[in-house]
């Protein structure tokens, strides 16, 4: 019985945002998390790691077991461990510390830390900044709208890129770059996006005519995109702004100047 | 008789996509087409061509073969043979295996089998995307309704695109790269577009001060086809929403959680 | 008497485009343009121009002359000759000519004749493509109504990008390509715009820092003026549609479903 | 007394715009601000600074103490000298001559005169640009509306970036330019705001396919922000067209052209 509010207490400290201990739990870890994130970024700038390498990798190590320990300390305190295994955070927290140890047979691997920034994700709920949700998930909930025309975008997209890219490999070849036919591809999705490296390039007075109808072809679609998002998310911002709800029959989507519920005739309170 | 039976059997197998045999021939077919993509990929990777060559010849020409016999099985089991042949598919059906036997006189030719690309559009009707088709004709229709304003600004990007072409040509002159007025103009796309590939680059003050006006020329008219489609897409997608029509005056155009019509009251069926 | 019908016949031909002799003539005027500027093209590359210079040469004094006999006979049948020379088309015509004349003093000049292309305007009226003028004119309508908001926002890009060059100046100085303030300002136009040449990039930490967050800049506020131009066009489009006049009052901007004027109460004619 | 008639003369001269003096004044100001920062970006130009560099140096330090005793004339001519040292305005010209005089110090301070560029907006207020301001105002407004989706979507690109530019980090490595964390995260937002210098691109095959994912991704998205701003500004700019009040019941949101109440039926002034 001890044992189990001593457990409660862990877990309240741990998974729970409401009591002081436990915010300033999440906050520490934040914190951790973010500082362990730097030492990797540091560790990967070559002046740094020849210098600091021996310091850079005992905190990255420091950080790792720190992970580890609260990681079994989330599945001890948990009433149900299983359930937190299997859930979003505790398999981002669990591939977390893994780089670290796989790091020791395969070098480089620790990189895959990186990989920690979704813990991240947690200080939504910590600071509470549903706010933030909410509009996230005006933002999501449009995409899901127009997520098959944004499918169908894509498609023709790809489509596009594959005709583009098998074109310029006949037209240019191999002497100018296009050295094959998903080398073309790719540059044709670098021309098609308007990101333009220019690391190839036609050269042949063809090959640069049918670049510019490419260009000219992803200067265009990039409206398709634009257009279908725009329409969905107005639709959602207006909707989320009239959700006064009907007095009698509570039901929403009324005008902004609407004084009376469309389906019932009930008064809408101001 | 018997033979006219056995014709339709086929038909039924080769264009039909409702019995189980007609299904499986198709998505077989379907990936058919994927792999013999993906040999002419491989082929064009000079690494690997240099090595798998025969094989992946081999290969090209089994696909080749198999097409072709395909494509005379159609005709022949067609009820208007000429009506196929004349059709979209008949015609993307033929230009698929031609260039195989063109690349036995002109070397590279059978890269043109990429053209093989299209046939994979039947596969919406085989999976029976048609909502993806119903996405795919609201984005047509609204590009259809915004066709004039589009060539309007395409007709205007090419005017801007030869005055500024000309203008850098005679400013910056063959020693920077801008070597000819048809290649000054494929820099002002490359540039309008905001593709930017960095090949040619203005090198005098007055080419940098009328690039940069380009630029920022390009960056603004980025606005216009967005505007034009969105404008349009946004009632294309009303208009999609509100089709059902009221039970009484067989009218459209409602709201969508209306249950009344608008016109003259009656029930409008869910 | 006969001199002056004389005259209005020439006058009927060439400023006409209803009757069959105006309407070829124009047609024949346009085709001359378009040859023209395809000689001055040709003549620009190099390859070409060695060899064919002679020929490329009396091609473009042939249709100098040509032009200039064009411009003297308009002035010659104009009932208000002066009325003609300064119109827009009487001062296109006139410097469509006289690059060629300057040429024989700067060399180089003749490539202004260019500007050539400004007259295939004539192509509109003479095709009667009203349908698309009215199209452009939706859209500059639309550009005039959010004109001052496009001036607000390019003087916007215009300072951020004067911070943004003075800052690049400053942090990163001569040696990495930032060579002078106008340098880097064209350097911060080029990214702002999302071109990316590559010609000038920065190569310090600090300089990589600044440049993102002027891409991200860059890259945020291109959805300004789309969605300014996006916001004017809907309304303008929508009232181009709405055009059903009052059959009592005349009047227009009925809403799409409205079956009674909103003014006056009359029945709108369907 | 005497003595304060003229500190309120110089007030009214210096910081009034109504009287024609003030007016001089002004624009005089903004001139000679403009004119400075003309100098500067010409002493930044290698060929000019070391042939007029004398001269230039003498012109810097011209404006900087005509600033110098203009910002102490108004503080000397100020009610209350305080107030205005520490406003927007008083601090913008403080910080207007302080690098001329720090880079008698540190070599190079001086170029960090170009923040003189924030004084010219008084324009706004000499010209009485009003109009101007308030189109601004709309954008502001708008832009202030979608602030919380705008910092939720710059969220994503950030951690998108990360995610992207660990990943090429591991892929690509040091050999191919992606020497360190975060120059590949510098590459990624290059990359996904389609800027696209091309100083560092991917190599290998892996790296390149990433790198077109990061492509299509950055084209997609850029369609958020669009559509953020362009369903914010559409309601915005409505609004402030409907700002004619009813009459009668005072009440706002009616069409441009109705000319009645739509709640009582009141007339609305024009």
């Amino acid at each position: 019985m001890n044992d189990q509010t001593h457990k409660e207490k862990i877990y309240t400290i741990i998974f729970g945002t409401t009591t002081p201990a436990g915010k300033y739990f999440d906050i520490t870890l934040i914190a951790c998390i973010l500082i362990s994130m730097l030492v990797l970024m540091l560790d990967s700038v070559q002046a740094l790691a020849s210098e600091y390498h021996y310091f850079l990798r005992i905190a990255e190590w420091f950080f790792t077991i720190l992970f580890t320990l609260e990681y079994m300390l989330r599945i001890y305190c948990s009433p149900k461990p299983w359930r937190y295994v299997t859930s979003f955070y505790g398999f981002i927290d669990l591939i977390s510390v893994l780089p670290s140890y796989l790091s020791l047979f395969f070098s480089g691997a620790n990189y895959l830390l990186m990989i920690r920034l979704f813990r991240v994700l947690r200080v939504f709920r910590v600071f509470k900044l549903f706010r933030y949700l909410s509009e996230a998930n005006v933002l999501i909930r449009s995409l899901g709208m127009a997520r098959r025309k944004i499918l169908v975008f894509f498609i023709s997209v790809l489509v596009l890129s594959t005709v583009f890219g098998s074109l310029m490999y006949i037209v240019e070849g191999g002497q100018n770059g296009f050295s094959s036919i998903p080398k073309s591809i790719y540059w044709t999705i670098v021309t098609i996006t308007t990101v333009g490296y220019g690391d190839i390039t036609p050269h042949t007075v063809l090959g640069q005519f049918i670049a510019s109808l490419a260009m000219l072809t992803g200067y265009s679609i990039i409206a398709i995109p634009t257009g279908i998002l725009t329409a969905e998310l107005s639709q959602e911002i207006q909707r989320e702004r009239n959700n006064k709800a009907c007095g009698i029959c509570d039901r929403y989507g009324h005008d902004v100047d609407a004084h009376f519920c469309k389906y019932c005739g009930g008064k809408i309170p101001d």
